[in-house]
């Protein structure tokens, strides 16, 4: 792609991130409310200095920083930059000021443009200001993330957006039979994609069966109902000591009043027992699997399941940022809506090799004891996915868009 | 005192704390550093609930509390009142926003005032709004010592005043001697004072004699290079394990750079040897005070010296906020500069009655495992202190400006 | 005394140690049930290496240690002496072996009597054989009580002596006045003591009431019953947060079946409600106190109080392990059955001077965020106790035998 | 195989586990030196549980427990069989008595060849009776590793067995190529296996190569020499902050003197360079790797590798209990000296389905959070393994016999 092509994609990136704070003080912004979580200002910040350090440091003829302080400041986990600011201390950065972190993006967006502008640079720094819009719309979807777990901790529930409107009812769970074999999974084809998504290789998958959608509310607290939070049985060893030390009894942003209730982007509403499932470990998706005799799905079951689905579905872009009931027939909600826990550990594919340099740590350096999640949510940004798309996290992780899609062994003399 | 006095006092401790505020951003406001600091917009909260809980409440006709949600929200620590929100989760109210927190405060000024026109409620409201003001001038100060953990924090080390002015040299320490025998300590005659400062009593203090001035960084350097962060012998059991526990092996503020600097409300400055240490645990006061052949002084020590001494001394009115070099001559700096630690716990006295209701919690449920000190800081507001007064911290707080004034036994055949 | 007359006293002394061991296995001896407490093989070899280490090795001729590896391993924090092994390891030393830390006592009280016979060492010697034969004592009370803190994590709950027998009720309550004033406290005579009972003193009480007896099992369960570990009104705030954290609900060896058990030394009993109440930490003990009206004394007072009474009482001697029945008329319980929580603060009294070198280390380190306890328990040994003998631990402490005496300031218009 | 043919086998495994514990005191076999290990005495009860659980209790006539109480005392970690008691406090166990466990060894024994003399049970008792024979070469392993860490933990350095002799020099490391393709990895054949090594399926796999033995001592400290433990850029984030929290700067059981030290089952010994690395983390193996231009093999590229291997290596029965050299020619050691971490997380099998009951119990509920290592190791009893089968633990585990063999791919245009 030429590098001018750049300029409109870099300005529309930049823009949403912005466009997502519009309903946000400047206090809102501000705060950490947990180590996993960071401020929305950070991450204001750090995709800008991504595409300082990334880009303008090597490229810009006469090159100086913003400040020199940021460097440090905004480094979030690159030790081949230099030090970094301690994760859990981003919310103390009350200084620099909101109104200085928008002037730090405005003065990198000007002079990015000019480089662009100016073509210098070629593929390596076309690479990497597509990394860098890339990089971003990932924190995009962690400032919602964030932000939904800041204020869940505010005892006044405020919301971020309007509350979701009635839904209807979600169609009946049926199963989808897939014939494994040698398959192909990994990025194909020319456009960007992340290096932990490469090589594309062979797998030999068994043959097995998908849900037709993600497990929903109504669904999960079935599971609550017959004891599934009380039943050691239905839990992984670690998974069911994680729940007692946690004292956890419901999803994370489930209420127990005299009704259930959820708390979403659009303030405490009550639980929609409709819509999909959201706010789950790996633990607890894992337990629910088991007590509704299936699994989750291998990260390979999915990927070919998905490959040549046409990537639409329930993005940031429809702007109500939380699931929707699934659409009746075929198989649905593999993209958008919820990330799907597979049972994969997030681990190298055979032949992988990280990039050179400082960005070689963007993904190989986290390939342990994290699980593999796919197909995007209700708060990715709408042409951030792919088939191959790979998400991770620890099998703690609940604050993420986190839901279910059940599998199974095919049934023997089926058809699977 | 009638009612309508109070009506200035009132403003003028309530402007004073806005006074404070004045050149911070709306985002210092909102964070909270550490467990034991609070943002300052929950102090500039929490002292309006308490106008509002204890006095418009059983006062006012027809009263309506502002927000039912703040009753929860900014009840700091009384039980007898209900709920409380999480000590450690006051940095998370990004909501209500900060300029609702100062029309709360308008609010509650507005029908405060309109109460003590009416003159209802007599000596008992007169009491209540007298404790209210006391109140509010300790969250003054403690708004100052937050403010200073949180900018200590951020590597940009931001200024909230001006650089501390060049100071003179410190006058050479002396001692004074005092005879003891049965004196009275407690707070006596008419005015204002906090319950644990009662009743009034007799103890029986052996001679003994006290510094003329606080200890200085100068000298406290000294215990530094003779090792005594090195050598277990001088420290408490618990306060070398503390030492260890935690890394110590200065004072919080002080940073070691080529040379010695400290972290001021003014910003980072080289450390000033003539002016009078501050910041130091118990622990560490006790440490010292053991390698310069002395102890800390007993409350009652401190009280019997200062007593008929005039309230007179380095507060924050002077808004330097930094404590400053002692005057020559007598005995120096009993009030402001710095709190002095004793080697008193913080015990009731014979005879303590705790008040009736809530306000009863405010000081004797923490007689526990804290340690008196004594005088005000530099950050006290000016007509605070009294030579009765206690405060009282744990042995390993470090965040107020606490520090050191020497004891000794009279020396055998001396005059003391 | 002559030294050759300390030979008997020392046999005696030694020989009780291994007397309390007679009916325990060397399983028993080997292990350590929490960081507080200490393996009985690790007792037995540090009282000995106390003598080893201050009395041997200053005046024994060609002084040889046992095993040098000794002086680190049962070194229990005396930093002058060197390094030590950490106390929450001293239950991984499964070498040496039981029958080596007999021999290396047998080996020690050979040459020790030697010395004694050869009357070398004079004064000094004498005190240092002192001191260590009342340290033994001190470990003789641990040895109890830290083997009963590890049988009780048994769930086999085993008996290390016979079962208390049946229980006779216990008298009434009544209260004893004390008018106070200038009263002189602390160690008096030549007698033994340790550097904490010194120097004798003058202290100012006001005049108080103390309760004839100890508070019985009964009594605080009407505390229980009442909901008194249900409500923070009765409780120091740090109290509460320590019942809360650690989930307390009754006493450290209660048990809650159908009806209430407490866990012996003589195994798992029906509790007896007329026996004395012990195992509380000191914010129990305070709520109690609160809760029934009073206070607990302080160590002043109670001292006073003591002062003169025969030091007679429940000691170790009865070898039932386990707090008596109070005898009726006058004031009973002050020496023996259970320690008495004070609301003083462990601090040094008026120019207290600790020993120069290692054994000044013995107590004074100590003085911070401890409180005293006066007056002994049932597995005190029967000639350890003094009036003026200063017990010392944190509030939290519960493995103890210890126990409450009610305070109260006198009436007004009283004979008090 | 007909019932009474276990009877011999029975007593064989029985007696060595009580062989291992021949050259111990009683004290040895009682303590725990951390949650992860288990007492020996706690071993030698828990798999008696186990035959007398899984055994006796369904197929003994008139089935008596030894003692009520040990069917929660030494029940490990299944939930169906009910309560357990903590693992955390097995070591606090000093009752029952050593003595008390042989005699329920010899009880247990005696029933259950009578049992298997009767023939009674059939197929099922002979599945769990060698299920249970299997689960105690487990233990006996185990008894081994937690003994070591015990003892390395003791200053003395105690010896369980004898000093490793003199070795050889080990071999220059090459590269063993496999073609890779559609392969079967599982458990084949009608021998015995554990659930997590079915179903038998097909993988695919890239062509790979292995190095031809063990990584040694000599070449770990090379990566130590080079900075491997103070370069983030050879470690996974997760690695990294573990080793910065556990201030790891060399493997477990190394000590740093003047010169380099190992802690052996044979005491402390010279750190042989020639012998294999064992005692390492996944974090460490994984950082070593990368840092050899190398990575860690799948199980899968393993089991392919040793599919047909004799299973005969350097394993317990060798009574060395330390890793010996390699010998020179093809590949080597893959059986015995250190189990191989691979970079597999330990996942179900393709169509895994765990068994019903308690002793389904046995391996599914660990599927998550942990990493196979394959091969056994020089404490693992000799007739124990199986090229499929498949240890596991956390990548924090280090007291293990865990070692390391590289992987590479194989060379672009290369025979693999």
């Amino acid at each position: 792609m030429p590098l001018n092509d750049l300029s409109a994609p870099y300005r529309r990136v930049r823009d949403w991130t912005l466009e997502l704070c519009a309903a946000l003080s400047v206090e809102d912004c501000c705060v950490q409310s947990m180590p996993d979580a960071s401020p929305v200002k950070w991450h204001l910040a750090h995709t800008t200095w991504f595409f300082e350090t990334f880009v303008l440091e090597p490229w810009e003829r006469g090159f100086q920083p913003f400040n020199e302080a940021f460097r440090v400041l905004y480094n979030s986990y690159y030790n081949a930059v230099g030090d970094k600011h301690p994760r859990p201390e981003r919310g103390l950065l009350t200084r620099p000021a909101f109104a200085t972190v928008l002037a730090y993006r405005a003065d990198v967006d000007r002079r990015l443009q000019g480089l662009l502008a100016e073509q210098r640079g070629g593929e390596a720094l076309t690479a990497l200001v597509t990394l860098g819009l890339h990089h971003e719309q990932q924190h995009q979807e962690l400032i919602l993330t964030d932000l939904k777990h800041l204020f869940s901790r505010n005892p006044l529930a405020p919301a971020y957006a309007a509350r979701p409107p009635a839904a209807a009812a979600a169609p009946a769970l049926n199963w989808h039979d897939f014939p494994g074999g040698v398959v192909m999974i990994g990025h194909q084809g020319s456009g960007f994609c992340y290096d932990n998504e490469t090589p594309r290789h062979r797998v030999f998958l068994e043959p097995y069966r998908l849900a037709s959608r993600l497990v929903t509310n109504g669904e999960f607290l079935q599971f609550i109902e017959a004891g599934g939070y009380r039943e050691p049985v239905h839990w992984l060893a670690e998974g069911w000591d994680w729940r007692v030390a946690e004292n956890r009894i419901h999803p994370l942003y489930w209420r127990r009043r005299e009704d259930w209730q959820e708390f979403t982007l659009g303030g405490l509403v009550p639980l929609d027992r409709q819509r999909p499932l959201v706010h789950v470990s790996y633990y607890e998706a894992d337990a629910y699997a088991r007590w509704a005799e299936a699994r989750l799905p291998t990260e390979a079951e999915w990927e070919n399941a998905a490959a040549g689905v046409p990537i639409a579905g329930h993005f940031a872009g429809r702007r109500d940022f939380h699931p929707a009931v699934a659409a009746a027939g075929g198989i649905s909600q593999l993209f958008g809506d919820a990330w799907e826990w597979t049972r994969s550990s997030y681990d190298p594919y055979p032949g992988f090799r990280a990039g050179a340099g400082a960005v070689g740590e963007y993904n190989g350096k986290f390939m342990v004891n994290q699980y593999v999640l796919r197909g995007g949510s209700c708060v990715t940004p709408d042409d951030h996915l792919r088939a191959s798309y790979r998400n991770f996290f620890p099998a703690t992780a609940c604050w993420q868009f986190s839901g279910i899609r059940l599998a199974r062994d095919a049934e023997p003399g089926g058809n699977g």
